[in-house]
C-alpha cells in the first residue's frame, strides 16, 4: 500500500521547527509493509490543506496527516479535512468529559476553546491521546484511509504506537521485521571492515550499518510473507554479527545501554553510586531514568567545587594542589571515595573541563577522567572529547556507562 | 515572493534521513524577506519528480529542488526538471575540469559517471560546489525561478550562502524580523484567551501561538519594507503580550531557561544547592549546562533511598515514617537541608512517584513535590504529572526552575 505524509502548520513549512514525524511515519509504516511515496508539508490555510488532501487523494491509499489538532483558531486540519472529504463534525460529550479529566487532573478547568477538539464525524474511529487535549483520528472514504494525528511528536508517537499500528497492520500482509545492533566504541568503517560479506541486500533482507550520535547500529531488516522464516533468518544473521562485534554490542532495539546495566547491576545484586564533577548529576540522571533502580542505586553526590570534592567524598587537599582537580588521580579518589562513603559495590566519577571555557594547553577543553572502582580495584579512563559542552557530558556518561557494562558483561 | 522547496531523494521520503535541508532553506529565505508556502518530498523516479515541479510551478516564483545530482542513474532530478523546463542539457567541458581537478586532489581519477554532473542548459546559472563533486544551478523560465541544490547539508548549505543568496537578494525587497516570547506554566487555549485580539495576521504582521514541548511560544513576525517601523511595531505588540503573560514568559528567542536562571543568580549573588530524589540528578546537570555556573552551584545530592536523604540532608526519620518520602514535608525538610548543609542561599528539591511503576491509591504515579529554601522561608509545590518516567522527570526540572525564576524575578 502507498502511503502519503501531510504536514500542516505554520511553524513547520516556515522551517522554525524540523519535521521529524514524517520520517518516524515513514520508518514505522515500513515497518508495516507500506511504502511511503510523497511528503507534503503546508501552511495553516484552508485552501492549502485542502490542495495537498486532495492530491493525496489521488496518489495514495493511506492518507497520515499531522499538525493542526490543537485547540487554537487557526488549527483547521481536522475542520477542512473533513470538509473535503464530506464528513460533518459534531461534538462528542464523552470526547468533552475527556479533555475536562485533562484539565481537571492538572487542577485547571478545560477552556471554552478546547471543545472543538472533540468535534469527531460520525464515520470516524477516535484515538485517545494520553498525552496532551488532541485525540486524532481515523476516516475512511472509499478506498481510501485518512488518519489525523496531532503535531508534538510525543504525542504523535505514542498515539501512533498505541492506536494506529494494530489497526494498519490488519490491511497489511507482508510481514516487516527487523533488528538493530548497537555498537559504541567502534567507527562505521571498522564495524564495515568486521562484517564484510554480511553487508548487502537481497529481496527479503537486508544489512546495513548507519550512524546515530556516536553509535554504529547495524540493522537486519527481513521482508516475508512467512513470520517465522523472517524471524529464523534475522536470528541466524545476529549470530554472525555478534560474532564479529561481541564487546561493542551495547543493546539490541530500543534498549538503552542504562537499561542493560540497570538489570545486570539488579542481576548480580549489585549496588552503585555516583560523584560528578563537570557530569553535574547526568550520570546519576541517566541511571535513575530505569525504572526499579532504587534496588541497585544508592546515591549520587555533584562535587563541582574542591570544596565539595573534600568535604563529600574525602579527595585529599594534596591532591587537588600537586595534579588539580581534573586529573587521573583525583577521579581515582572520588570514585574510591563515594563507594566507601556510600557502602556500595560500584563507585563511579567523573571530572573534566566540559567547555567552552577553562581549558589550558596541558588541560585543553574536552579532557575528562571517569573513574570506576569496584572491590577489585580502581580503573581510570582518560577522555580527549571535542564537542559542545553539552555534547562532551553526554559523550562522558556515554564512556563511562559503555566501560562499566563491559566490566559486568 | 512565495517559495516551494522540493526534496528528491528515496532515502528522505523513506524515513531513513530527516530533510533537515527542507528547514534550512525556510529560515534562510525567510531572511531573504521571501515566504516558504510548500514543501514537498518525493522519490528519485521521473514520474514525481515532474509531478512535483509542475505543481510548485503553480504555486510558486522560486522553486527550490534539493537532491538527485549526484553521478548514479538514478540521480534523475536535473535531467528530469530540465526537460520540463524545456532547456536541454550540454556538457561544459569547464565543469568537466573542475569537477576532475576535485578528483585529483584526492589522488583519484575521475569516474566516467561523474561527467554528467557537468551537463548543464545555455540559460543556467551554474553554482560551484566548494564540498562536492555536483554543482547546482540557478535557472529563470518567464515568471519562474527554479534553483537546484545538491542533497548532502554541508554541500547545500555552503552553496547556498556562497551563492544563492546575493543573487536573490536582489529580487527581493521586504524585511523580515520575528520575536519569540517563550512561557511556561500556561496552555496554549489560555494564552489565546489571554491573548484574543492580539493573535492574527495582516499583511505586514502576525502574532501566532505554538507549543514546544510544554512551553507555549508566541511568535511576533513582521514582514516590512522598512525594518526600523518593522521593529517598533514589533516591541510595541511584544508590550502587550507581556502585560498579558508576564508571569508565565521565561525567556525569548534561543534563550533558555536555565540560562536566564544562572544569569540572575549572578547577577544577584545568590548560591545554589540542589537535592534530588525522583528527578536523580537532572536539576543539577541542567543547571550544570549553563557555562559559568560554578560561580553559583554550590552542590548537588540525589538522595534516592530514605537512608540517603536522612544523611545527606537530615531529613527526619520520624517525617518519612509518618508521611513517607513523597510528601510536601519531606520536600520541605530537603530543600531546607541542602540549603543548610551546603550553606547556600538557595536549596531545590525533588521528590515523587515517576513511575511506571510505584504509585498507589493515595499517592499515584506522576504525584511529585518540590521545594524551593530561601531565606525568605521554603515553599513546596504539588505536582500531578501524566507522562511516561523520563518526560515526568523533565517537567518536574522544568517546574522547580519555572518556579526558581518566577522568585528571582
Amino acid at each position: 500500500m502507498n502511503v502519503e505524509i501531510v504536514a500542516v502548520g505554520n511553524e513547520v513549512v516556515g522551517g522554525y521547527i524540523v519535521n521529524t514525524n514524517a520520517s518516524y511515519l515513514a520508518c514505522e509504516v515500513r515497518k508495516l509493509g507500506m511504502h511511503t511515496k510523497w511528503m507534503s508539508t503546508v501552511e495553516d490555510d484552508p485552501k492549502s490543506i485542502e490542495e495537498a488532501l486532495s492530491q493525496a487523494l489521488k496518489r495514495a491509499e493511506v492518507i497520515i496527516i499531522t499538525g493542526g489538532l490543537g485547540p487554537t483558531p487557526d488549527d483547521l486540519t481536522k475542520e477542512i479535512v473533513c470538509k473535503t472529504l464530506n464528513m460533518p463534525l459534531h461534538v462528542r460529550q464523552e470526547e468533552v468529559e475527556k479533555i475536562k479529566r485533562y484539565f481537571a487532573k492538572k487542577g485547571k478547568v478545560m477552556p471554552k476553546n478546547n471543545e472543538k477538539q472533540a468535534a469527531f464525524p460520525n464515520e470516524a474511529i477516535i484515538l485517545p491521546n494520553d498525552c496532551g487535549t488532541a485525540p486524532g483520528c481515523i476516516m475512511e472514504s472509499g478506498e481510501r484511509i485518512v488518519i489525523l494525528l496531532p503535531g508534538p511528536p510525543h504525542e504523535l508517537r505514542t498515539m501512533f504506537n498505541q492506536y494506529v499500528v494494530t489497526w494498519l497492520e490488519k490491511k497489511s500482509h507482508l510481514c516487516y521485521q527487523n533488528l538493530d545492533i548497537k555498537c559504541f566504541g567502534i567507527g562505521e568503517g571498522e564495524c564495515a571492515e568486521r562484517l564484510e560479506g554480511l553487508i548487502g541486500q537481497n529481496d527479503q533482507m537486508s544489512v546495513a550499518t548507519y550512524i546515530n550520535e556516536e553509535e554504529v547500529i547495524i540493522r537486519i531488516t527481513s521482508w516475508n510473507k512467512d513470520k517465522l522464516v523472517g524471524k529464523n533468518e534475522i536470528e541466524k544473521v545476529k549470530k554472525q554479527v555478534e560474532a564479529c562485534l561481541g564487546e561493542f554490542i551495547i543493546g539490541y532495539n530500543d534498549e538503552r545501554l542504562e537499561e542493560n546495566i540497570v538489570k545486570k547491576l539488579l542481576e548480580k545484586n549489585y549496588t552503585v553510586s555516583t560523584v560528578e564533577s563537570c557530569t553535574g548529576g547526568m550520570i546519576a540522571a541517566t541511571l535513575v531514568n530505569c525504572s526499579g533502580v532504587s534496588e541497585c542505586f544508592k546515591e549520587g553526590v555533584v562535587t563541582y567545587s574542591n570544596e565539595a570534592k573534600m568535604a563529600y567524598v574525602d579527595v585529599k587537599a594534596d591532591t587537588l594542589a600537586r595534579v588539580g582537580a581534573v586529573s587521573e588521580e583525583t577521579a581515582r579518589e572520588m570514585a574510591e571515595g563515594i563507594r566507601k562513603r556510600a557502602h556500595s559495590d560500584i563507585g563511579l566519577s567523573s571530572t573534566g573541563i566540559a567547555g567552552p571555557g577553562g581549558g589550558t594547553p596541558t588541560k585543553p577543553v574536552g579532557l575528562i577522567y571517569i573513574g570506576i572502582a569496584t572491590n577489585e580495584g580502581t580503573d581510570v579512563y582518560r577522555l580527549q572529547l571535542n564537542g559542545t559542552r553539552q555534547k562532551n557530558r553526554e559523550q562522558t556518561v556515554k564512556h563511562i556507562l559503555f566501560q562499566l557494562y563491559k566490566k559486568l558483561k
